[in-house]
C-alpha cells in the first residue's frame, strides 16, 4: 500500500507541475526547494527514524523552528510528522539552557557559542541543541539540508558555531522601491502598503536568510533618506521587524547624518552639539519603543556627497560615537563605513580610506564596527585586499562584500562570487606575521575582538527568483555560508548550493559546480584582466568605457585608473608612483612591489608596464592582454557548452533562463574584448596577435554606444 | 481503482499546497486557476464526454489553441486528453474556412465574424468553430471557463462575435521599468534583457489577455520615448511580438512625435515636411520588417508638454494622417488620443478636447481612430461622459478606460471598475435620438463605422498577482469582457470573475460579487461625492488635496474644479457658467441643466450650489456632503464585514491580503472624509450634523501630510 500511495503522490506531483503552464520551476523556492525524497530506500529509512518532534522551547523563534522542521519534513518525507510532548520523540529540539543532562554529550554542549548548534544522533533519536533559540533554528535548517542531500542521519555529530557575530545584508533600496545597483527588479519592500500589508514575501525572505545563518538586515540604502525616521516610517519598519524577529533577524536602518536638520528642524547636525546628541537619543528611544530588538545604524558619511561630521570640523569617530552613545543603552551597534574619499582629489583614491581611518584607531566606542569594502577602490571584478584590514588593531573591522554584481555583469552574467570572497578572506595581511589572513581580521581572532561583523550588499529584488539570474542565488547563499564560516572553500559551497537547487544528479552537480567555479576568472579575463580596473562605462557600470576622461573629477574617469600611454599601461602604485603599496604590511608589499614577480592578476593594479615587456608567460604585455580578453570569451563559450550538456536534466524554465543569459554573457564578453582592445590598441599600436579575431567594429562605434536605461539607479557615479 | 487514484491525487495536491510555505495561493494564475473538478459526478460526466481532441488547423495560433485546451483539460479533469487525427474525436477544433459541411448547423457558422466563435455540442461531440484561428482560441477559453464553472456541456449552442474590433491594453510603462500610474510594482517588460531573454511571464501575460479576448497591446507609455525606434529596441519589441503572436495579440508602440528630430537628426518634425514623412515611412518599414503583424502607433501629441503637429502650425489630423499613411500599406492603424488641453488655460478644461477635435471630423484617414477618455477631465472616480462621444459622426472614436486606478485608491482599494465602465457605456448620448448609447458609438453601430476600438490603461505590474490588489484582477478581466461585448452587465462579469478566481461556493460567490458591486459607489462617496472632482493631492493623486491652489496653471489646482466659496460649491457649467453642457446633445443636456432635477451624482460637476440649499433628499447640500462622506466610510466597513464573513472559505494568503488592504481602505476613507469636510467647512461654516463624527484633526494637520514616495511616476501633474 505504501508504495502504491507513493506512486500516486509522485504522479500527482508530476501532473501538477506539467499541468500548469503558469508554474514551472520559477526559482522562487531557492535552495529550500524541498522535494519528496526520490530514493525509496532512503525515504523508508528516514521515515523509520523520524516519526515525531519534541521541542523544549516555546519562544517565537522556537515556534518558527518547530514549524520549519515540521513543514520541511512533511515535504521531504511525504507524511506529517506530529509534535509530541514526550522526550521519547524521534527529534528533540532544545537549547543549551534548558537541556537536561541526559540528552547529549555534555562536553559538546559546553562548546556551543551564541547562535551555535549541535546535532547528535545515535540511530534512535536526533538531538538538535542550540546555544540559544536561533541556534536551534539554524540546526533545523542544517538537518533539513542533510535530508535534501540524502545523507545518512543515523550517526550525526555536528557542532557548529558561527565565527562572526553580525551577519548582515545591506539593501541599497530606496524608499520609492528603486534599488541602487539592483539588477533583480525593484525593492521587495513596499513601504507604501506597510505597516498594514505584510507581503508574505517578507517571511520567505527572512526564512531564506535564516536558513544560511544571516541574522541582520539593513533595509534602507546607504545613500540614506531621513524620512525613515518619520513616525509613520518607524511604524512601517517595525512591521518588517515583526516579520523578521521569529527568524532571528534584526532590523537595522541607515542613518542620514543630516537628519536632525532635515527632519528635526535643528540648525546643525554637529555631533558634538548637545541638541544634536539629544535629537538622536530621542529618535533612538522612539525607534526602540517600536522595535525593541532594533539592531542599530549603518552610516555612509562624508562620502560621495553624503553629509557627515567633517562638515562641522569633526571626524568619523566623533560622528560614529555620537550614534553609538544613542544606541548603547539598548545594546545596539553602529556600522560606520570606511568607503570615503575626499572632496579634494587625492593622487590615488586607493589610499584615501586608510589615510583617514588609521589615525582614528582606538578612538571609537565599543559598539562601533568600521565597515570596509573588500578592496580599496570599489567592488571591481578583482582587487587586492583593502589595506585597512589588519591596520586598525584597536578597532573591530567588518567586511563589506557586494553580492549584487555592479561591476561583474550585473543581473545577466553567471559569476560565482564565492571565489572572489574566498580569495579576499584567504589573503594574508602579514600584519602579525604569516597567517594573518583577512578572515582572522574579520572574525576578531587576529586582534582579539569580540564584536565582529560581515555585510553583503544584497542582490535581492522583485524578480520571481529573487536574484534575476538563477545562478545569482548562489552568491546570496555563498555570502551566508562564508559569513558563518569564512574558512569554508568556495568549491564546497558551490556543490552544496547546486545540490539544494538543482538536485543530486551527479552530472548536474558537477556541471553546475564547474560553471560556477570557472566563472569568476572568466569574467575578470573579459572585463578587467591583468589588474586593470575601473574601466567601466560611467553611471550604470555595465559595459566598457576605458576611454572615459571627461568627468567632474579625475578619479571618476577611467583613464585615471589605467593610465595607458604610448609606453604602456597600468597604475604605478609603487614608490616611484603613488606608493599605495606602502599601506600594506611588508609581507604583502613584497609580493606586489616587483613587476617581475607579482602575480599577473595584480600586475597593472600596481605597475605601469611597457607594452612590449615580456611577461613570465613568454608573451609581451600587449599579447597577454589580447590573449586574456580572448580567454574570457572562450571561457563563456565553454560555460555555454557545459550548461547545454545537462539540458535533459534541468526543467525547461530554468534551462531556458540560464541559456538565454549565457547568450547575453557571450555577447557582452565579446563587446568588452573588442571595445577594450580597440581602445588600448590606439596606445600600443601593435597588431592583434595572429589567430585572434580583430575587433568587430572600430573604436568610434564602441564609444557611440549608449544605454541610458540600464538597470540600477545611480544618483551619480 | 479510479476513485482510489483520484483520492491520492487529491491528497497529493492538498499536501503539496499545505507543505509549501513558499507557495500558497499567490494569485498568479488569475482567473485561469484550473483546479481538478471537485464534484465527482460532474467530473465523471466530463470525463465520459471528453476523451480526445482533433484540430483541423496547424497555424501558430491553432497550436496554442490545442495546447491550451489539452493542458486546461488535464488540470480540470485530472487526466491527459490525447490529440487525435480522427474527426471522431470528442472535441473538434476548426475554423469556418476549413470546416466540412457535415459538422455544425451552417446557419450559425455563416453568422461568424472576425475573431468570433461557435461552440456546439449534442452530447457526443463538442465543436469549437472559430471564424478564424483567434476565434478558435477564444472558443477554447470559453469552453474551459464553462468547465471551471462546472456547467453542463452536453447541449452547448454558443455563438459569440466580438462587438469591437481592436481590444487593446495601453501600458504606461517607461523604458526604465517605472510605470506612470502603476500600482502593482514595476513594468513587466525587462527591456534590458530583451531580445535574448523572454521572461515566461510574457507568455502568461499573453495567455491571460487572450482568455478574455484582448487582441492588442501598446507596450510603451503615451508619454513616449523615441528610443523605442532605435534598431536594438525594435529588435527587443520584435521579441515581445513573437511571444504575443501565438496568442493572437498584436504589438503596438507609442510614437513620440519629435522622433525624427531626436532620433533621426532632422531639423523638424513638421508632418507636412516630405523628409519627415519619409523618415516615418522608412522607420515604419523597418518595424514591419522585424514585426510583420505590427499593429500601429498610439500617439499623445500636443498634450501636457508632449510634442505634436501644433508646434509646426499643423493640426491633429495632419499629424495623425502622416503616421496613418506610413502604416497603411501594412494594414496598420493609428490611435490618436483626444486627451489634449491647451497651453493656454481655457475657461473650462472640460470643453477643450471637443473644441479642438469636432472641427476636424471627417478629415482623418480611414485607418485612424481617435481615442477618447471616458470623461472630459481625467479618469475621476465619476465623470459624465466625454462630450466627444457621438459628436464626430464621420470619425471612428475609440474608448479609453483606465484600468489602473490612478484616482480610485490606486493599488490598495477594492473598487470594482466594471460598474464605472458600464455606467459610461450605457449612457445615452441622444445624438441620434434616444438609445444612442456610448456603447453604440464605440462599437461603430451608431454611425456605421467598421473600424472600432477600445483601450484600457493596464493595471499590470511585477506584483506576483499581477495587479497588486487581488480584486484589481477583476478590473482587468472586466475590461476584456466589456471590450468583447460592451452590453454585458457588470453584475454578471463580477459573478463570472469570482467563480473563476475564488471557486463556486455560493457564499463566497455572493460575498465577493457584492463586495465588487457596492465598491465603486462607496469610493465615489468617500472621495468625490455629489459630482465633486479633481480634488486630489497633486502629483501622486492618492489622497485628498482640495486646498491645492498654488500650481503652475490654474487648471492643475483643485480650487479651479470645486470653486468652493462662502455661498456654495461646484463648477457652474451651465449657460450662466462655462456652458460646457452645450457640448452635449439636447437629451442629455436636459438631464444636466436643472440643478433641481439633475441626478445628485453629477450635481456639483455642473452646478455651483448654495450650502444651505435643500436637496431632493430633504437635507441641505452641506448635510448631504457630510452624509455622503460618512456613507462612504460606512460602506468600507460593510465591505470588511462581508469579507470577514467568508474567512473560512478563502485560502489564508488571499484572505490576509484582502483583509489588510481593506484596513488601508478604511483608513484612507476616513482621511478623505475628515480632510475634505474640515476643508469645506471653512466655507460652509456649518456644523457637522449631529450623530456624525467630527474630523479627527484640524485642517492644518491634513494639509501638512506629505507622501513623496507614493507609487506611480508622475513626470508632472
Amino acid at each position: 500500500m505504501k508504495t502504491n500511495k507513493l506512486k500516486w503522490v509522485i504522479l500527482a506531483l508530476y501532473l501538477l507541475y506539467t499541468f500548469s503552464p503558469l508554474s514551472a520551476n520559477d526559482g522562487y523556492r531557492l535552495w529550500l526547494d524541498y522535494q519528496l525524497i526520490d530514493d525509496s530506500v532512503k525515504l523508508e529509512n528516514y521515515r523509520s527514524i523520524i516519526s515525531s518532534i519534541y521541542s523544549s522551547e516555546d519562544s517565537e523563534i522556537a515556534q518558527t523552528t518547530a514549524q520549519e522542521l515540521a513543514s520541511g519534513l512533511e515535504a521531504l518525507l511525504g507524511e506529517q510528522i506530529p509534535m509530541s510532548s514526550s522526550m521519547d520523540a524521534s527529534i528533540i529540539l532544545a537549547t543549551a539552557k534548558t537541556i537536561t543532562s541526559a540528552i547529549s554529550p555534555k562536553d559538546k554542549i559546553t562548546q556551543l557559542k551564541e547562535n551555535g548548534y549541535y546535532i547528535h544522533s545515535d540511530g534512535d533519536q536526533i538531538h538538535i541543541i542550540g546555544y540559544d533559540d536561533s541556534g536551534m533554528l539554524y540546526g533545523v535548517f542544517r538537518l533539513l539540508s542533510l535530508l535534501q542531500k540524502q545523507e545518512s542521519i543515523t550517526e550525526l555529530d555536528i557542532l557548529s558555531n558561527p565565527k562572526i557575530q553580525h551577519r548582515v545584508l545591506n539593501h541599497w533600496d530606496n524608499i520609492d522601491r528603486t534599488v541602487e545597483r539592483g539588477y533583480a527588479g525593484f525593492s521587495i519592500w513596499n513601504w507604501h502598503e506597510l505597516p498594514e500589508y505584510k507581503d508574505p514575501r517578507y517571511t520567505d525572505y527572512a526564512r531564506a536568510n535564516a536558513s544560511i545563518g544571516i541574522n541582520g538586515t539593513v533595509v534602507t540604502n546607504v545613500n540614506a533618506n531621513s524620512i525613515v525616521f518619520r513616525e509613520d516610517y518607524i511604524e512601517k519598519a517595525a512591521a518588517l521587524a515583526d516579520v523578521f524577529r521569529p527568524y532571528g533577524i534584526k532590523l537595522y536602518l541607515t542613518a542620514r547624518f543630516s537628519s536632525p536638520v532635515e527632519l528635526g528642524g535643528l540648525d546643525t547636525a554637529d555631533p558634538l552639539d548637545p541638541s544634536v546628541q539629544q535629537w538622536w537619543k530621542d529618535k533612538t528611544a522612539q525607534i526602540y519603543e517600536a522595535i525593541p530588538d532594533f539592531g542599530g545604524f549603518l552610516v555612509k558619511a562624508n562620502s560621495e556627497g553624503q553629509p557627515g561630521p567633517q562638515q562641522y570640523g569633526r571626524n568619523h569617530a566623533d560622528g560614529a560615537n555620537m550614534l553609538a552613545d544613542a544606541v548603547a543603552p539598548y545594546g545596539g551597534i553602529v556600522m560606520w563605513r570606511a568607503f570615503v574619499y575626499s572632496e579634494h582629489e587625492p593622487d590615488d583614491r586607493a589610499k584615501q580610506a586608510y589615510n583617514e581611518f588609521v589615525p582614528l584607531d582606538g578612538q571609537f566606542r565599543d559598539n562601533v564596527l568600521i565597515q570596509v569594502k573588500n578592496g580599496p577602490i570599489d567592488f571591481q571584478p578583482r582587487e587586492p585586499i583593502h589595506p585597512l584590514f589588519g591596520s586598525m588593531p584597536e578597532t573591530p573591522l567588518m567586511m563589506e562584500f557586494q553580492i549584487t554584481k555592479e561591476y561583474l555583469g550585473q543581473g545577466t552574467h553567471v559569476v560565482g562570487l564565492a571565489n572572489l570572497f574566498e580569495e579576499v578572506l584567504d589573503t594574508d595581511t602579514y600584519v602579525e606575521g604569516k597567517g594573518s589572513t583577512v578572515a582572522k581580521v574579520i572574525d576578531g581572532s587576529l586582534h582579539d575582538h569580540k564584536l565582529t561583523g560581515i555585510a553583503g550588499v544584497a542582490n535581492v529584488g522583485t524578480a520571481r527568483n529573487w536574484t534575476g539570474n538563477v545562478f545569482a542565488q548562489a552568491d546570496w547563499y555563498s555570502f551566508g555560508r562564508l559569513a558563518w564560516d569564512p574558512y569554508l572553500s568556495a568549491d564546497d559551497i558551490f556543490e552544496d548550493w547546486t545540490q539544494l537547487t538543482f538536485g543530486l544528479d551527479p552530472t548536474v552537480v558537477s556541471a553546475c559546480t564547474e560553471l560556477l567555479d570557472v566563472s569568476h576568472e572568466h569574467c575578470v579575463s573579459y572585463m578587467n584582466p591583468l589588474g586593470l580596473h575601473h574601466i567601466f562605462a560611467p553611471g550604470h557600470h555595465y559595459g566598457p568605457g576605458p576611454w572615459i576622461e571627461d568627468m567632474p573629477r579625475a578619479d571618476w574617469t577611467c583613464v585615471y585608473y589605467h593610465k595607458a600611454d604610448k609606453e604602456g599601461v597600468g597604475f604605478d602604485r609603487t614608490k616611484s608612483g603613488s606608493n599605495a603599496i606602502a599601506q600594506y604590511a611588508d609581507g604583502l608589499c613584497k609580493q606586489y612591489k616587483n613587476p617581475n614577480k607579482i602575480d599577473l592578476k595584480f600586475l597593472l593594479w600596481f605597475h605601469h608596464v611597457a607594452w612590449d615587456k615580456k611577461l613570465s608567460t613568454g608573451r609581451t604585455l600587449w599579447e597577454e592582454l589580447c590573449y586574456e580578453y580572448n580567454a574570457g570569451v572562450a571561457g563563456v563559450r565553454d560555460m555555454q557548452k557545459t550548461w547545454m550538456s545537462i539540458k535533459d536534466k534541468i526543467d525547461s524554465e530554468r534551462y531556458e533562463h540560464v541559456r538565454s543569459h549565457l547568450i547575453i554573457q557571450e555577447k557582452d564578453a565579446i563587446w568588452w574584448r573588442d571595445a577594450c582592445l580597440a581602445y588600448f590598441q590606439t596606445f600600443s599600436e601593435m597588431p592583434i596577435p595572429a589567430g585572434l579575431p580583430e575587433p568587430a567594429h572600430d573604436l568610434e562605434y564602441y564609444k557611440s554606444l549608449n544605454y541610458p536605461y540600464s538597470p540600477g539607479i545611480r544618483p551619480r557615479w
